[in-house]
């Protein structure tokens, strides 16, 4: 496997000291978790020196510190830029305290300082309230991870050195999170992962053999099954095993130098060799490269390693037991006491820290230096990332016309522009578009101009667009997909989501986690602001008429609707040069979860880019054009607002038909695009002032609402607002099989017909032509049951029912 | 591998039998897919026979239907009881095909008649409006899932084969759904499956090599490296690959026989040897069996087998463009219109189907019979369902004495129940309970009195509760508990899946399909109700105080809230014995998504059980004891409605302050343990009435509510009751991170002070002592934020601020 280590085997001295060093992170995680005072040992342990509430988990944190450690050491000998992902991030003590033994603790939280002070500190605000929490988090320098939901930490790693030549993600996955889906997907990234032009992951897999209460699968297996499963997924690895310390700081030093090696070796191979692939278009040669078998590490070392062996008779070290707490009742049990100060004296503190309370010099020397100290990464902190260059959204633009005489696939030009991203970035790549397999479907096929699905496995002559040198990530997991680009954000990159709107629920969860990272990220302000995570639902549920019940679904709007209004955005574009304008901002936008809601068929298209942008930076506008007011000051007799591309749309055939046939009724049409101009701003920052609200929606006048989303949700925008029970919402109620694109709105009764027979029910008066024209919806909605009934028997065209533009 | 097959090989004419039976169902696949008429050819293919609206997916349909066939002359020659798992859902005509020339179809839908008439149905309902989606789902015979999002068939299967001893779930699962999380996890089956006690699942893993638009991973690796990842999940795989379907039918078949013979030898060598365990409790012996290496089946075939090799110039056969429809514009297009007649006639039509459209009997005797056809499976098609013995909850109910006096871990007690549903099981197992590896923290371990957490690895001597014998599932990952126990309850058993209530949203997504799967089932009479999917939702973002922001999130709740009202119950029982009567009621129920929230600490208890029964029964109940309204026929000055176990304690202590502060001021409290019980009739069939509503809430009364959830989500549950906008929410806004429990509610604006303030504020007139409540309140406020920032140096006790009970 590869070359010789770097440098050679460790030495008996060098091995001392690593092991020294060790020995302190695992004395101050202990601290971390035990120790509100006395946290230099230097006086006996007494139980006013015991936390009150004992909390976080010891049983990982030995192994991770094992690996920062030796990490620490090739960074050392070889220069390597090395971003650390910590997969078991319960183990944020661990983190921590290497962290703060290489220096950059203090430098980032100066109060925790590099002295027995400092210590005191950093003891005490861990677990405690507004300190330190017990998983690695926004908070841990150089952390892109939260490692309180598992699942996530190869992806996160994998997307983070796509387009990053020069980096390695050193992955901790512990055994555990390996059972999670979400995980046990990621083994394949050696398939997505371009040796030339991308870093390269470095996964550890820690197998300590337990989670909170019994063994894990892997943990169960034997070395060689557990090798073969990674061989099996394209990786070389290596077991590392033992409790011998000095055995396995030899072996898993020389393990992470061959391992070092084989990758620069892989690396240097392809680069020498080139891409392959220098065209675009139509005359690029696909490049064959297949993956590399990168290696990978495995670790089997006891759970809560050097911890205690056993409390009460019962056997901890290296068992479930030692997964948090593994001493409980500390302040009260005086055994349980003196085991501590057994158990943290075994450390020796005073041969790692001087009377200071610093670490020795001897010990602090074999941190890395300055950007190198993985808590120090830039790539981790968000450092300033390069903007995108966005082109002139004109040239993308669609003419509208009269509004709703031109029909347009909407995603189309985003897909354009979407390609000239990626061309415009090839000296400095830094965006890319993520995808299951629905690139094309999606009708964002443009992107194939200027690069490839990309894939490392062997080539097809019937292959579409398919290299080793592609840039578009295609791979049917949501999961993967999003998180991949999660890695690529918060290493300060650029790029979208895109996903059928069912389908995004997958990934909901990590949605919320990735908010909640936001959300917190803002507050330190040594974390540089990150692009944001724009996720893009097509597929809609209301166009999802042919794929039937099961594709059917905005729940993700729910999801996101209630996370916290300072990092999320939810947009619901009418049509191209709207969604050209929400697409561009989201792409210049830092730190927002953006959901960006269109469908993808071909729909009537409404406003001009200036229009559109203009609409966009309301977020709700007045459509005077599809109503009939006229420039009068009056109330109208009824508001039609809609939400969403097909709301948009029967809601105008609505107004259309009330402005036939009762034309003496007046009527206004709002369009909302922005959903979070509707909450009062004390929920949103872009809630709307109440002037504003009013002079869209009045204080008093009924308003019919068409919403993309659930009917029921929409509710919960509005409270807060004057006499929210005047909006009468329709939208999705859960409604649906395969059928024709109306007869969703049919069924779930939000069709044009549904909208103005609400309409007319809510008008202050019976107007002349009410009656006929509640006669003709209800006709026609008869017709249509009629028609769907007889469509079986007798197919007559599927898009009868299409719309009629207003006016027309 | 095993002993020789059960039949040895085919012999020709069998294969040719089979061969034309495969050519039926192929024949019978595109039929459904391109035309309304001339079903069977029986005249020169017309334009107008074909549909206007070409959809459907053939590509996988010709594996599926080779992978049925073959399956059917194994049950014909073994009487194995088989359930047909088809992962790759969107090849739903094909299923259909297959069960159409089984008879099953016939007999549950008897319009699409075994003759030409109902050959003409059969054709034309497919992907016709109010007629057959695309998918395999709930209309499908013999189906216990929905293929539309992928992911989930392998731990359907597994779960189907819990407890289930005679059963073999053959599951296809496609090279697409493959590289799904959710699925790549699923693999690990065989270190949960007991081979005593459970069925077998027999993996057909099918590789065509390509999704929508491009290729799959495991499609570009080689034999060697996909059977190796197979091997390495500890499974014992066999590669069938070809295009020459001669070769293929006897490779296929005697890789069958050779799979299900080495089943029946495991099941024998395992059941003969027994279980190695018969005592219960700490009598029992672990029995340390390991797993078996099940048989797997990879085959590689093209995709789009047998259909248009090239089209317009582009090969289609075994690549990406036989995903779908590969003839397109069939009706306009006369060269595609004569390419269609000649695949379909390459079928030879009349050499399978008599001139009534009768399949030839010499093949319809190729099928099994009765409920051995695999449509016809009654597992699948929800066979009425042993009902569970539950026993009297009185021994498990919790004196709560004077209310709020007494503390319970209120999770604990159902712990006990769930323990005595395994013991009351035993005779004929029908219950488990799933859970990520949290049943001790939630407090459940009472279960582990009656079973062992399952694992069938090598057990370690410090392993607590765990064998091959255990039927306690405990998984690291939210969807494959999820998922199996789908599986089990989909067969006509119970079960619960218990989770930390932020990470239930991992699966969120499932649970919006299972929710779409039983609104499907229930419309269809010929399936018996399946027991209910029970989500109980604890270590709730109110109590995650510890683990800190990452762990915090009610999400769930709003994502059922939005699913049909016919299939969804939201519970949020205040305490023990309202807990344990909805869990009663939950493991009772038929077809429902039930969600029980609450929390595993320990809680005040309130009700008896006679009063939980009441107050479960009612959904809403005024709590007179803790109101001062004393029988008053005038409206109350304020109400406190609550929603879950901390709201109930806040806003029950913010009533006591007001009594004590301001006792001129009438005060009710409402609680609310089924959240459906607020929104109107028409959206919940739990919807109280309007009488009913107004007696517990009034028409216009202010009304400060404490609810558990989101708290703007409230406010959708409202909408159509009288006067919403007076109902003043509190509930989780996204705020917290780690620090005291006290702390969550007081971040989230939720404590008793906030809900005491607000009520104030609310009042219609200011009280004597209100002024002074209110300085009470904030200055309390201001108290506990001294004591967070305080707490950091000078730690006090961490529950202080511990509730009193009201009228102490």
């Amino acid at each position: 496997m590869g070359t010789a280590g770097a440098n050679g085997a460790m030495s008996d001295d060098e091995l001392d000291l690593l092991h020294r060093y060790w020995s302190a992170a695992n004395y101050l995680t202990v601290a971390q978790i035990y120790l509100q005072d006395n946290a230099l040992l230097r006086e006996p342990l007494r139980p006013e020196h015991i936390k009150p509430r004992l909390l976080g988990h010891w049983g990982t944190g030995p192994g991770l510190s094992l690996i920062y450690a030796h990490l620490n050491r090739l960074i050392r000998n070889t220069s390597a830029e090395v971003l650390f992902i910590a997969g078991p991030g319960h183990g944020g003590p661990s983190v921590v305290a290497n962290v703060y033994l290489e220096g950059t603790y203090s430098e980032v939280y100066p109060d925790v300082s590099r002295d027995a002070a400092g210590m005191h500190r950093l003891a005490r605000q861990f677990s405690t309230p507004g300190g330190v929490g017990s998983h690695v988090g926004p908070a841990t320098p150089g952390s892109i991870h939260e490692g309180g939901e598992l699942g996530y930490s190869l992806m996160h790693a994998t997307g983070a050195v796509m387009d990053n030549p020069g980096l390695i993600a050193a992955c901790v996955v512990g055994d555990g999170e390996a059972e999670t889906g979400p995980l046990a997907a990621s083994w394949t990234a050696p398939f997505f992962l371009n040796p030339v032009r991308d870093g390269a992951v470095l996964p550890i897999l820690h197998l300590n053999g337990a989670k909170i209460s019994g063994p894990t699968v892997l943990g169960r297996r034997s070395d060689e099954d557990v090798e073969a499963l990674l061989h099996a997924n394209g990786w070389e690895p290596v077991t590392v095993s033992g409790d011998q310390p000095g055995k396995v700081h030899r072996a898993l030093s020389a393990a992470l130098d061959n391992a070092y090696a084989t990758i620069r070796d892989i690396q240097r191979d392809a680069r020498d060799a080139g891409s392959g692939d220098t065209g675009t278009g139509s005359n690029r040669t696909r490049n064959r490269t297949t993956a590399a078998r990168w290696p990978a590490i495995i670790l089997r070392t006891p759970k809560g390693w050097t911890g205690p062996e056993t409390v009460d008779g019962s056997p901890v070290e290296g068992t479930f037991r030692a997964h948090q707490v593994p001493l409980s009742g500390v302040k009260d049990d005086p055994e349980h006491l003196a085991l501590l100060e057994q158990w943290m004296r075994s450390y020796q503190p005073e041969s790692l820290f001087d009377d200071g309370g610093r670490l020795l010099p001897e010990l602090a020397a074999l941190a890395p230096e300055g950007r190198l100290r993985m808590g120090a990464a830039p790539w981790a902190n968000g450092q300033p990332s390069v903007p995108l260059e966005i082109p002139d959204l004109v040239q993308y633009a669609v003419d509208p016309g009269r509004p709703g005489s031109t029909s347009v696939e909407t995603t189309k030009p985003l897909g354009e522009l979407f390609r000239d991203l990626y061309t415009g970035t090839e000296d400095n790549p830094r965006f890319r578009l993520f995808c299951p397999d629905e690139t094309n479907s999606n009708r964002l096929g443009a992107v194939f101009e200027a690069t490839d699905r990309c894939l490392l496995l062997p080539g097809h002559d019937g292959d579409d667009h398919v290299s080793a040198d592609g840039r578009v990530m295609e791979v049917l997991s949501e999961h993967l997909c999003q998180g991949w680009l999660e890695g690529y954000l918060l290493t300060g990159r650029h790029g979208f989501f895109a996903s059928y709107e069912a389908f995004a629920m997958v990934s909901a969860s990590m949605t919320v986690q990735h908010a909640k990272w936001l959300q917190h990220a803002r507050e330190l302000a040594w974390r540089s602001p990150v692009p944001s995570l724009n996720i893009l639902l097509t597929s809609t549920c209301w166009r999802n008429d042919h794929n039937g019940f099961s594709h059917q679904g905005p729940g993700l709007i729910d999801t996101v609707l209630s996370l916290s209004g300072e990092v999320t955005r939810i947009y619901l574009p009418p049509d191209t040069n709207t969604l050209l304008a929400a697409a561009e901002h989201a792409l210049r936008s830092k730190d927002y979860v953006n959901l960006v809601v269109v469908d993808k068929q071909s729909h009537p298209q409404y406003l001009t880019l200036a229009e559109a942008r203009a609409h966009a930076e309301a977020g709700a506008s007045r459509w005077e054009w599809a109503g009939n007011e006229n420039g009068s000051s009056a109330e109208p007799d009824i508001i039609l607002a809609c939400a969403g591309d097909i709301p948009t749309e029967e809601a105008l055939a609505a107004a259309w038909l009330l402005q036939r046939h009762v034309p003496d009724a007046t009527v206004r049409v709002v369009n909302v695009m922005d959903a979070m101009v509707l909450p009062p701003r004390e929920v949103h920052p872009h809630g709307l002032d109440d002037g504003t609200f009013t002079s869209l929606f009045t204080d008093t006048g009924e308003v019919v609402v068409a919403w993309h989303g659930y009917a029921r949700s929409f509710h919960q925008l509005l409270h807060g607002r004057p006499n929210p029970e005047r909006f009468h919402v329709r939208g999705y109620s859960q409604q649906g099989t395969t059928t024709t694109p109306f007869d969703m709105v049919v069924l779930n009764r939000m069709s044009r017909y549904h909208l103005a027979l609400e309409a007319l029910s809510r008008m202050p008066r019976q107007f002349d032509g009410a009656q006929a024209l509640a006669d003709h919806c209800n006709q026609l909605l008869d017709a249509h049951a009629e028609y769907i009934r007889e469509h079986f028997e007798d197919l007559p065209e599927i898009r009868e029912w299409v719309w009629s533009p207003p006016g027309s």
